[in-house]
């Protein structure tokens, strides 16, 4: 089947013009100025892109689809989380897989395709996160690597399932040796842990103290470790969802330097701040998530980090549990009880593309870089992320004039919240193709779901290339 | 009349790709995977370029051609310096035009243009270089970057037209306003003068001095300067030729703290260090350039500079005088009288892929970045710089494979000497195309010059849209 | 004559200890727990110092005594100005003399030092300001510090007579060779000249734009640009009157790295900020000064520079203009007819016990160390500065429970307000000496003159030895 | 007792001048110029101390006394240590008492005192070492301080009993609370694992790789999470032995930001660097010790630090084994099994004068200050560490002129070898007062010990005052 998308303005991270697109079956085949004329006849359908941006579609390297934690689990399956993705216009995720005690990564890898099997309406891959490090799992990183295709693994500085130095070491080496690439929660937790006493003994207990208890300085003094390592071991290293100012200070020292540490935020550090903690009626435990919601002088470095390509990635953490509920479900009295995580794999472009283009804070061709081609190359998915002949037709026709009030009420999100209720974006999806399927759509006034669960496939990703 | 170029690799910042070119008259129509069946009929020429990569053409924005200088004059003029330029897989030069006592800049446009009439083998365009500000020169910008098409000016902070902090201020504020994109010569003069008058009194006048009259601090206390006024006034600034470690860190700092700070450096200060200055016989008058050559700490810090994008662009600072009856023209007594300056345009291309990417200090999509992708956008060069549908059909169908020992009876400028003499690269252009006529070709040997001289055109550019 | 100081506390830069002191003319011969037993048979007096503070007498190392400026000139003479600091006490001044146009330096320090003859109420010495640098001029420096004494020798970038980056590196050079230390007034004049400009297109005149003409990185240009001057001379400089957080950030970078910058800050900069040019009444013109008033972040971060020895010595930049007649006599409409400068000589020691040692923000010993001993050191006070036999009698009986009500009434400076009026400290001197000879006295409410004018003495200095 | 030395030139951190100075039974009771003559008549001794310095005696605050390590014990007992100390002009130990396992740390100093009965030639304290941190040992903290005037703790970041963030920052704030410091052996220990692993697999295990087995990094990245838990609690913190220019960034950059960071370096790391470990026929393992010995650049690196203010100590971590015996007492295998550790008391004062003064590395004035006045005050050694009255008489009258060629012969220490062997000093020790006993003296060609063993008492010190 041909599609022709015509008229539109492609954009890459290269630059923004005006092109038609050539969709054959799943691929894309060809771009050329006004080249329609040439592929129309054969086409099955034609779309009029006029005053439209053709968008590779965006994709959301941080999810924890179905994720057990704290207690509970994450609300999302694969069937709401991918719907709600693709009406948001991201049309690959790349979801954690949390190794079990006991358990090899390799078991776990097939253990959470197993969950997606029917279920997922747009691609997905796995990073395996590494939370039993035996030295047995140490070794498995390679199998992983070539013959799962999944060459990023995620470990945490914090949590009962932690590691140390000596494993971060020990990965660093081994993913370097084979292409692969460590991504790490980057938090001290004995500060947390002195905080967290602190704070308790002087009866601190409301949500606001979640971030109090989480400064700024446990994510700068963990990214540092981690950079220690990273320079011991001449391997490389990706810090997840980073939140503060100082953080990012350690990220840029090191690149100076000539260290291979790479970065993602997510549009909750970029758009919200710890003021938010305070809303009334407990309101602040929607946003309870680690790392915590920082000041605007950490958002505002933040921006500056992505404009100046010391943030390469844009994530969301989606993690959603119902503010009635799940939220609630150990009590109010103390903010450590709360599960920590909120939504936002549907909001992630809409807000992008609002409150970063709109707002002058980052360009088109960024927006698409740190959403979807930078994504892409980060991670080995080399069939994704770019308005390219070749490339799997995942794309976005986007309506940058089309106006939307957030709200959980018409999104698909299987939560009860959105951080961002009642805050207006410039700017929706028209349509959006997972591999030339057309998967989502706006209709009047919201995003309405036009494609298949169980269609979108487990990726194969390649190992890591160099950034 | 089209082209069609099949089955070679494709190359963009974004990717490496399998994918069919077609060229219609002087400009990239499509670009798709497997489409020359659906146009090589239509097509007066197929290029069959398996194993090779096609490549947007290099640009290099730092020339001088026939520039006087020093009592002499760059000896390249517009016939030979294309011809080596297209020979060499560069097609397009940005050329400096520098302003007379008393003459406007814009005139200063239009007696360069008349230079060029009937001679260009390639496009071009030019930067005025502000050499006599006075205040109604600064009236002139707006004009030069509307009207004239050339939005990039540069001043310099050494030699007798140096500006001072005042004259940068005001064109800083005057560019920021227009569109326009300051670059800088940073030198401090002060320092030079004084290491001048130290070593004249310790003898010391070989052309190993030349570099030590012009110490690395000499760089960077311009360049820190010259951010300090960026800040000031919020614009943005472009260090030309940058040559040091030191220089390279005050700019890193700067971009950590969100000030637009870009630089280009040069194959040069890249590959070449200060041992050169020692060769005997008085050789090391063929490097004498400023800034000088640097130690090789300064190069490596400078190719990390590239991988990390706080250095953008590469350029060649183009500006041959022979070594024998120019360098020494009046006399080997002393380093201040040799004429500053060696050719470069026509090596650019093969040093970057050979020591660049084939030695692994950078990829094959950064080199393409620094050559043509990130020139073009820094420049407002819309036309150009990448393997795009729209774009000028700029090409260069490359032979990776292909070896060549750099000597200069084999190259086109105008000149007696290389600085590479003797150097081996690997990889070469095969076919360059400038606005899809085929410019220079590789033939046995050498690289053949197949185009036309005076088809090339003055480039108006488009206003600094932001890097 | 012999004085006998006893059951007092003296405090050095090394401790605070229990001892008598034995003052015998002009001179301290003898330190020691218990030894006024000893000596107070053949004394012509003994104080019992008991609950009190014997400490040096504090050095103003930045006075402007009846210095020409701005079309006026500072209003207190040497007989004004010594009477405040002895009642301050201050107990030696170290003046500037500035060279007039065509005047040489030598010529000047004879001049000033005639305007003093029979005025002075305590010692003082005479940095020299070269304000003409013609190179005869920089060849004086050797005979200056040889035989004027006078090793210290200010420049300013700001102002007509400013000198430029060749100038300061000649006497950076020449001042290390003969012992001598480069003062710098450490302002970009063309950024301060750029935001006149702005501001005055704005219409904004008022005493708060006096700030906002000077912005801090006008400082820490100036500071950067002089530190790498130092560094390409290998030489030490001195920086007047620091100010601004980002100011001592580049001194602090210089110091890790081994170069050799000292700097001064006066009270104004650690304890008024520049809210205080908003004060109604056009009262903000009484705090025009240059630098400006800064941000409470900055006096926080030169309170940190005193704490960790990057900043060495607190003076005062007295140079007083009355309110009424002197501020105001080129009209009140824009800030730069403002004669620049603010009263301080007397409220110096108060003001640092109160608001550094009382407060906690310094120790003691520190705050003897910044207004005495390295001082004393820094400019080659070699008879003054510390409670150690051999040293000048130049002594403060000090009670640091006496309160005090700042107020012009009650001082004696010739000016007509304080910028510190109303505000209360505690401590304040109860005797002070002056070569053995008591110059001031606590009576009742208020400080007493009780010295001579016409002893005080010029004082020869010693090379810089080295901090 | 009465004891007049007279005519010396006495060297306090303020200043160098001439001046005699009173003994009163063990204590300074005067200081002044020319006042022997009032007290020569009542004294039982007068010293001419013409053409030496008057020095306060050195503080060694860093030794390991009679130390079990690795399998065996440090060589030195009080007696032969404090008579060797006493030799080398050091009137005052701090040395380690290290805690065992299960035992109080209050028993453990108790325990260790009693080691020193009857032996002590001069006078001591002792640092308790926490290496079994059961809560309740926290809880000691306090009664160390107050009761038994022992307010310095070290902990150590690598070995067994290294502790981990959590006791680092419960440690930070119970001393914070109660008048106490941290000092901490700063090095990461997973990085020195790694690094014993990867040099094992290569075979590499010559004593040269036990400096490759703990790089800088190590170092720096250990102090680095130490200024993080120290700004967490906003306590202050000193670092043992510092030795890399690594570290010394990090606590620069730290004490700008206003930390309160201290540390001490040793002559080893300031004299000896990497190299030496090549030494043929095992040589090199008489420089085993951690960290291990660093390049030039950090020795240099040091010296800055020193002059600078941002190292305050220099103490000698001396801990002797035998050559032959014990350093080879496991085999000569691999490095990991030398005793780590080399002498150092006896030598510190010579190597710091004619090191470091005579080269002129530091001043005079610098020297007293990181071996004696700053000690004291680090350390709360109120008696010690100056030449004012009130002090304890230990004092050093040292001849600057003074060649002696440094040989284990004419040493004191109880080990085999010296790492300074056949380097020439200028400047020795002529006569060495403990509490106004000569404990030692200059005997033609070598120092002869002249004390009492037994009469050197253990020293209560007063809590930490802020430095």
């Amino acid at each position: 089947m041909r599609i022709v998308i015509k008229n539109g303005t492609v954009v890459t991270t290269e630059g923004v013009f005006s092109a038609d697109v050539v969709i054959d079956g799943e691929t894309i085949t060809a771009v050329g100025a006004n080249i329609a004329k040439d592929y129309e006849k054969t086409a099955q359908e034609t779309v009029n892109a006029a005053g439209m941006y053709v968008l590779p579609g965006a994709i959301d390297p941080h999810t924890h689809i179905a994720m057990p934690f704290m207690g509970t689990s994450a609300q999302d399956d694969y069937k709401t989380g991918t719907i709600a993705a693709a009406c948001g216009g991201v049309t690959c995720l790349v979801d954690f897989e949390l190794q079990q005690k006991g358990e090899s990564i390799l078991g776990g890898i097939e253990r959470k395709i197993s969950w997606a099997e029917g279920k997922a309406a747009v691609d997905y891959s796995l990073h395996p996160a590494i939370m039993d490090p035996r030295p047995e799992i140490i070794d498995e990183v390679k199998k992983a690597i070539r013959d799962y295709g999944t060459p990023s693994f995620k470990v945490f500085f914090v949590y009962d399932f932690r590691v140390d130095d000596a494993v971060l070491i020990k990965l660093l080496a081994e993913t370097k040796e084979h292409g692969g690439l460590v991504q790490l929660h980057a938090e001290n937790p004995y500060i947390i842990q002195h905080m967290n006493e602190v704070l308790a003994k002087q009866g601190k207990l409301e949500p606001y103290y979640h971030a109090k208890s989480r400064p700024n300085i446990a994510e700068a003094e963990a990214v540092h470790r981690a950079i220690t390592m990273t320079e011991l071991t001449d391997s490389r290293i990706y810090i997840v969802h980073l939140s503060s100012m100082e953080g990012l200070a350690e990220i840029q020292t090191a690149r100076d330097r000539g260290i291979a540490v790479y970065s993602e935020t997510c549009p909750q550090y970029l758009l919200l701040n710890e003021d938010r903690y305070k809303e009334p009626d407990w309101n602040g435990a929607k946003y309870v998530m680690s790392p915590p919601l920082r000041t605007k002088e950490s958002s505002d470095a933040l921006w500056k980090g992505l404009r100046f390509g010391d943030v390469q990635v844009v994530s969301t953490d989606h993690c959603p549990f119902d503010f009635k509920g799940r939220k609630d479900m150990f009590g109010k009295e103390d903010y450590k009880k709360i599960p920590n995580g909120a939504p936002g794999v549907e909001t992630l472009l809409m807000l992008l593309h609002s409150e970063g283009v709109v707002k002058g804070r980052i360009s088109l061709r960024k927006m698409v870089d740190v959403l979807s081609t930078g994504t892409a190359r980060m991670f080995g998915l080399t069939k994704k992320g770019s308005v390219t002949p070749g490339k799997d037709a995942d794309l976005v026709v986007f309506n940058p004039n089309q106006k939307f009030v957030i709200t959980q009420k018409k999104l698909h999100q299987n939560v009860d919240y959105t951080p961002y209720e009642g805050m207006e974006v410039t700017g929706m999806p028209s349509k959006v193709y997972s591999r030339g399927l057309k998967v989502a759509e706006w209709k009047n006034d919201h995003m309405e779901f036009t494609g298949e669960t169980g269609r979108g496939r487990f990726v194969k990703r390649a190992p890591f290339e160099g950034f």
